[in-house]
């Protein structure tokens, strides 16, 4: 467990109010737990800009699988990409599968990959999620 | 199968130059495809601006398991909503579990569950992406 | 002037570090005046989801002068729509101008306008950014 | 003038009569024009990733002018900066102006500039938003 340290932030009345307001909204227990998730995001945010930077991220796709070879080849380019740790597939209706990879690996490589999964014929949407660790 | 309807588009060349050098960049084969892909883009971003409307959606989700009780409240309250379809788990490191929740459901109530989610102390970040079907 | 209110925030060490170094590279002299910008924005975010909620917003295009009447066009829009305030013109090029528009209004109207301009021959690209007060 | 040249593209009829929905609704009078629209929007999504392209942004902030020095440091900046082209001035109500800077260079350096007006004491939020040409 991570020793916590408190800091006094200042806030004009009518921030506080506001903020108070929405994470009561979202369902926040207390303030510090929202504006440490808030930081979170920003920090994510900055990392993603660093190429070389390594990362967790989730990519969800949407494909037809009546596209010849459609599979065969999804899963031929994880394996060959390296950094796929895990998937997850959803039979949506009977043509269209949603499948959520879950990669690890520098921004700009996850990034270039999940340029080429998209890119394939027969995926028709999806995107890319970075997150922490 | 669904039949297919060829419509003329009018491109400038510097644009239609331009377009084909960034396709190509990211692997796509066809214009066509590149074309529909950006459309369906377009139509959900316009379709998540709809309450009512239904949509599958992933939520992936960061959280310390050492947090008491987390894992106990993620899974009782993905029963309460009871739009989660499937999650898929992955131990990051000692303290960080990543979990991606697949989710279908009206966009409005999508997000306030989202947002109930990564208000979860012990949830240290997430995001919702919504997909088309 | 208001009020200054200190609030307590718990940090783990390590989020701190982070976002410590983060504001530093943005070029923050305190904490405080980081984590309320933070809060300010996601505030806007919140509210831009309120489709009666009065903002004020900036529109960004780039339009392409040649197109017959765009300008009077855009000026007739822009009078109709009773919530432009202000613009600023700037010549790009021999073909291209582009044009800032500040708005004040319902955010749901914004939009529309932003749509109904955005859609018009000869705008090649434009952005809607709200901000707050 | 450019010359036009024409491409077929191919379209299920679904994703035909949805995009064709959402255009009209967008207040788009043809087809191309929208698909011309949205391919540049991706095009500077492209380039805004690439440090050492040169473009064209506006920087929409708003600020509190009671600030000591604020409006002395931030034309001091713009001036060091180098390429600001042109600003638009609003006064928002008894405290706080909105400011929109036309911005011109580097990706990478306009990302930088917009951080440190940002970071500003009295600055309170904003927004940069690339535009091509």
């Amino acid at each position: 467990m991570e020793n916590i340290i408190r800091k006094g932030i200042a806030f004009g009345p009518k921030l506080l109010e506001s903020f108070d307001k929405l994470i009561e909204k979202k369902g926040y227990k207390n303030r510090s737990e929202a504006v440490r998730d808030i930081i979170r995001k920003e920090l994510i945010e900055e990392e993603i800009t660093q190429p070389r930077k390594k990362m967790m991220a989730s990519l969800t796709i949407v494909f037809d699988h009546n596209k010849h070879e459609i599979e065969h080849d999804l899963i031929h380019q994880q394996h060959e990409a390296g950094f796929v740790k895990s998937t997850l597939h959803i039979h949506v209706d009977k043509d269209n599968c949603m499948e959520v990879l879950v990669l690890e690996g520098p921004t700009k490589e996850i990034k270039e990959f999940s340029d080429r999964i998209l890119a394939q014929k027969g995926v028709k949407h999806g995107k890319l999620v970075f997150t922490g660790v």
